[in-house]
């Protein structure tokens, strides 16, 4: 084998580990998901796992970036997306694709985010920070949005469009929860519906 | 020492126990606990606990059941005073009750029933449906205060109250959450101002 079908290998291996991991904590949070039942799932011994990650606070680490990384890159797909002319319909359209990604598992996976900073108290130092500047990134995003929102009039100029972005990602973590507790979408199709409904008009 | 010393004591054992649990499981929800440390703390050995409590699961459903209480109890307290004439400003008053019983405690405990929903996957059997059911109840105290402020002209006739209660309650989790991450009471007055501000005007 080639150095670079290793090092392909070793990066396949290290994604598989990820993409595990994350499934586990977006539906049981960072405690309760089990090092072992990842490494299981994987099939890879637990020697070669540190061979990717130092401990399961660095490999909590890489699974939030991950996850944020992909959760980032859907927000700007609809928030930015130039097909959508009006802006508050982007936002409508962020919301189907989420509430698809939670359809697809049954409601049984929530917001990774969302999971964790439930748990503040018990995560390795630093995460409460990570988390919290990674909520204030997704609004500032949402905020653009709004702004772009007020430029070409669906949205009244009065509005404090900062405000209002931090008001959304508080009431839409508090929806996911909601939805995965009773397993349907009725919480998000509220929360979005009275948010675009009550709080732009 | 008569029996009713004996029982009053044996009451006086199982709050307590009660008390202890309830500080634990809102700072670290509910499979974090550890009985160990709320038996320490309380002072009874492991086998006096099996004499309140046939289970961790049969203790949890006892604090959840005098969370709600004492939650309820708050939530009537200020939803239904007579001596403030606004409804509106009856949930601010609440509000204010609520910040400030998180402040006494530096942010870093939360909602019980908010903290045992993000857990819901390993909860034990039936807790899903019981904190559901509690929420609920919670919705139709605020729906009912809402109903007072359509009825005095503070709130328009077209709005559905019930809608509009069950968006209150999904935020304010998400609000809580969100204070006791970042140590602050700055998503609650957020959440709060803009539901006052825009929902209900």
């Amino acid at each position: 084998m080639s150095t670079q079908s290793f090092s392909k290998k070793g990066n396949d291996t290290k994604a598989a580990l990820i993409r595990s991991g994350m499934a586990l904590m977006t539906t049981y949070g960072y405690l309760s998901s089990n090092l072992e039942s990842i490494l299981k799932q994987v099939g890879v011994p637990k020697g070669s796992f540190y061979y990717y990650f130092k401990s399961k606070e660095d490999f909590g680490r890489a699974i939030i970036a991950s996850y944020d990384s992909f959760f980032s890159h859907k927000l700007d797909k609809h928030l930015t997306d130039s097909l959508i002319s009006s802006p508050l319909a982007r936002i409508k359209a962020f919301y189907e694709d989420a509430k698809q990604g939670m359809a697809k598992y049954d409601f049984n996976r929530g917001c990774l985010i969302g999971e964790l900073i439930q748990e503040e108290s018990l995560l390795p130092e630093g995460y409460a920070q990570l988390l919290e500047q990674i909520l204030q990134n997704w609004q500032a995003k949402l905020e653009h949005c709004l702004l772009q929102a007020q430029q070409c009039g669906e949205l009244s100029s009065a509005v404090n469009c900062k405000a209002l972005a931090e008001f959304f990602w508080i009431g839409w973590e508090g929806a996911v929860t909601r939805s995965k507790l009773i397993k349907k979408s009725a919480p998000l199709d509220l929360f979005i519906q009275l948010f675009l409904d009550k709080i732009i008009q």
